[in-house]
């Protein structure tokens, strides 16, 4: 058998279905058999012609699977070891991965000029919505998964569980901090859920009147505030008495959200920025203390690499955090086409799809 | 004697020198007399009414001089010993400062709300360009002076020198980075002292041609562009053969400086920022890698209270930095209205001016 | 009234309640009328003549109670207000405060050669087992109690709480870190506590089987390892698949904690000490990795503030973290020696006493 | 050609030249034909046995050379290439090395049990006193020389430069520090220039009269301390009015030293422990504060990798630091037995040699 079935991209507006070699495996790799898979917004931004890549990649950038073949060059895994690899695969080499933004990393970016060099799945090699995928530098990306977590538990951990705890870890959360996370999707949520687990005292979750109000307080939030009914700025501000925020954290990339974590935070808070951009952002003068407020802006890119993925399965696995109500539906891989239109379109609920080839 | 004179804002273009009594001593104050004080282009801005204070307030946030008299609560000092105070006077004791933001404290911000509130003098207290200043929260305020080290000498610590080496401290400057400063005026040279400090193999300096080119290569800096001759950001890139800089600082607060600083900062890293923006800031969605980056922006205002002042005195006295060739002309206090108007200017080449009363 | 009753020091052994003068308020002081406090192993030390103190010294340092009155040069604050002080008083305003060891602050020690200079409670000023007691620099330490808690809520926040939380923060927990902690006595349980609520994946506590076995699991513990029973170095090493932790925290102050921390600590973790010791340590050259592990041991003194305070508080507000059930006994203040009794013996499940004048 | 001469130990007391073959090159590695090596006190413990090694090893962790032949899976070098590696080589992929610990990786330590895994040069496998040397993980360990470097100006990366720098670095000096470092033998030195380079305002170094007084101070220390003739600990309080010094650094590997930096310690201060021990160490009750004085033992092995190379190099290349001075004696690899007897008897005031095949 050297065919396998994979969600290609197409054109804009078209990611179908399609045969394709199954992949060499070069001296680093190795080839995954995949047994579960998820689908991200960021997708949908390159269905939808948003974000370029190149035509006929295979899109998917979370999976979970069994190895199946390994590279020359590979020691320390095994035949048929189930194991998972982050969204971001970091080569483990390079100067950026060597020097503390391993996310950063890539193909041709030794010295780390060009951004987000570290995610390549379904954006410039080969990504897992498929029956196959070939994880580059396999020594430094896969990580095997506990026996006792099925496939569904640890679904989270290669995108959106590393971004949204990395949002919360790069917000600097100390004990006793008030955190506001702006936008309760997938994202948000984990956000959410990573803020309590860093000892925030109270949790604000920023949203429309959700369709599972529950959902974010499951996570850990304190507060749920829905924007389409109060001023959440003026919310926060009496929520916390005048006080404003230690961390901001947005999830979503809007110019309202961003600047509604500058308007809540208190001097010398931090803004952790989650959220992908379309347009240029504004910095209102008033909000920046004209620049005096020893405020701190970070953004991030989801965190990547074998002993990221290793300890956020070990969160799962001590039951601290279960994300596993996030897969709100489930398609085979045959359908695929038919969970891009139920994703794409946020229809029926959906948080996020769980594909099984 | 209870009268004395003191530079007093009347209303915007006029600064003058006036006759104001000598203050009384609450039980947290020392009252000092000053011997020598400087001015800031935020006195400048105070002077064309571009940032507001309250008509007859005395200017001036540098003081350098000795103790007349001592609160009735206040230990540990004495009258007569030659202190200085910082610019910003935290008290110590206030939440802002206990969790590490004391330039954000002060009165009425007893949870931090208001930014700036740690710059009272000259700002909402009376300042120090008079023959008499009162020292707020003196414990935590007053530094002794070094006997070995002149007023001059130490008269850049209380706000450039530690506002520019607080600059390079906050961008988190490690050995071996690539570190461009943008402007040179004397903040800015003093940033370029403090990554010089902190290990940097390359500091890049950029303004238009100086008056003094030597300046900038005399406190640190490798190599000095004239943007007035040659696009920075081209510059810098090709300086840095492609891979951009690990900390870009900006020391002048133009949309210009703050923009070129993130195109010319490599993925993962920082932009310290210093300057005091005039109008909102616009982020370029490509400079910002949609927010993907792990980009940081910080922002910080003078760090102040008396372990700073003497841990900068010390510096002084180690002969690592020697700040006296800032100060390009002197002044007595009788002739201030003459110095505003020479330093507002920027006639003759003028740095800083040494201002005695 | 001028009279107050304290419970005095009078010699190695006794330490009984005593008439003293209700103090004079200092223009700093705040004098705060105790409803309710307890005791701590340090005060059985002192009991003991281990530790010692001056004669007709009063003991105690864990403050609840009303503010009776204000010293002069105190703002911010209101008589009849509810507050708790911490343990240790930093002043905010020495050169210890202001970089960082604030514990370490106290008089004559402007340059902090002295350790523990920030515990004055009990140690070096009367403290708070008494009717009365003074709270010096109240700006910085007296913190408000929320309503909506009650005294024995917040009666652990001073100390045992600050301190096995710091022990946890010292640790540089990360989300999921293995985290050993050796004793679960009060302040290995606020350990246990503190590293759950910090993000640790798995929580290891040792001790003898204790009389409430369920004490450490409900603080946060995943397993209880009983040392009277097998070898926790062993233990620990099998658990972690020889691994070793992550962050081995010392809860007891003996050499043979001490080492066992450091034997089940992998390369690259940190040990963090909160023990108080009575002879000198030994670190084995093994355990020690020749000084070649990138090993780091930290030590650390109790917390203290008015936001450190708030912070803790506000954990306990939130429901986070529940120490009510440490509260095992409670005394009038009249009866504080049987209370000493019963706490030094460690009779009847003894955790922690409450006291009430 | 297949031979080649390499120093090999045979048994305690003896490394002789010997012929061996030229290593074949395996995927992940690269053969660098070496130009100048030099020899280090640790290579001294392995010739009188102290410290075990595999007999036959070749011996050497400090290469400097010209890429022979490189692996089938190495990209991003090519053969004729002047490159050195760190004496640290850390794979890169390994779980110690995403978690910020490189130097604790190594073959067989996936989950980092074992220290010093990232020690493998003249350790684990054959070294560098040799004509050949074949680079483990080449892709994360080769760093390109800047054509304006000589081999023996870079001589000093791969080992004392980064282990100095790193003691002093790990030590966290800060702007106006006050540091001691204890020995100023080769590592020593490089400590020294280390803490100059990161901020200190005052280095005190303490060491027997040496033999050139000079180098100490050159290398930026501001006090030299003659041990031999007075008490160190007493001259470091005299010299800090009581204060004590901010970070103290051990560069020796002795009992003496090591409790010496603990008593000029201030509360709140670091001891950065550089030296390699040979027994048992003991921490003094009352320097440690009983354990309560928030000290703070950092243990380092060598930081590596190919950014950690990149960065030292360009330290030296801007003139910062010139360590050339070090070199003092010159050999042919023919002659390396004598390298040996004057390096290990310490004769003829040699500080570190230059060894050219």
């Amino acid at each position: 058998m050297t065919k396998m079935k994979a969600a290609v991209f197409v054109e804009p507006g078209r990611i179908v279905l399609d045969d394709k070699p199954i992949p060499d495996v070069g001296p680093l790799d190795a080839l995954i058999r995949i047994t579960t898979t998820t689908m991200c917004g960021t997708d949908v931004h390159i269905l939808k012609g948003e974000y370029p890549v190149a035509k006929g990649l295979t899109i998917g950038h979370e999976p979970v699977g069994i190895i199946e073949k390994l590279g020359a060059a590979v020691t320390g895994f095994n035949k048929g070891q189930r194991v998972i690899a982050g969204a971001i695969t970091p080569s483990g080499y390079s100067n950026a991965c060597q020097c503390g933004r391993a996310s950063q990393d890539g193909p041709g970016t030794r010295h780390g000029w060009k951004s987000m060099g570290g995610w390549k799945f379904g954006n410039t090699i080969d990504g897992c919505q498929a029956e196959y995928v070939l994880v580059p530098d396999a020594m430094g990306n896969l990580a095997p998964v506990p026996d006792a977590l099925s496939d569904e538990q640890v679904l989270m951990c290669p995108d959106i569980m590393s971004t949204g705890f990395g949002g919360a870890e790069k917000g600097g959360i100390k004990i006793g901090d008030v955190v506001v996370v702006f936008a309760q999707g997938p994202i948000g949520l984990c956000v959410t859920a990573g803020a309590r687990l860093l000892g925030a005292s109270a949790i604000i979750a920023v949203d429309r009147l959700p369709e599972r109000p529950e959902m974010a307080p499951r996570l850990g939030a304190d507060h749920v505030i829905d924007f389409s009914r109060v001023n959440p700025v003026d919310e926060i501000i009496r929520l916390t008495d005048g006080r404003g925020v230690d961390v901001a954290i947005e999830a979503l990339g809007t110019q309202a959200t961003f600047e509604a974590c500058l308007r809540v935070l208190r001097p010398g808070g931090t803004l952790s920025s989650l959220g992908v951009f379309s347009s240029d952002l504004k910095i209102p003068l008033d909000a920046f203390a004209a620049g005096l407020g020893d405020h701190t802006i970070v953004t991030s890119l989801c965190p990547g690499g074998n002993e990221r993925m290793r300890r956020l399965m070990s969160i799962i696995e001590s039951g601290r955090v279960d994300l596993s109500a996030l897969v709100t539906h489930r398609f085979k891989l045959d359908d695929i086409e038919e969970a891009y239109d139920l994703f794409a379109n946020q229809r029926d609920g959906v948080f996020k799809v769980a594909i099984t080839p």
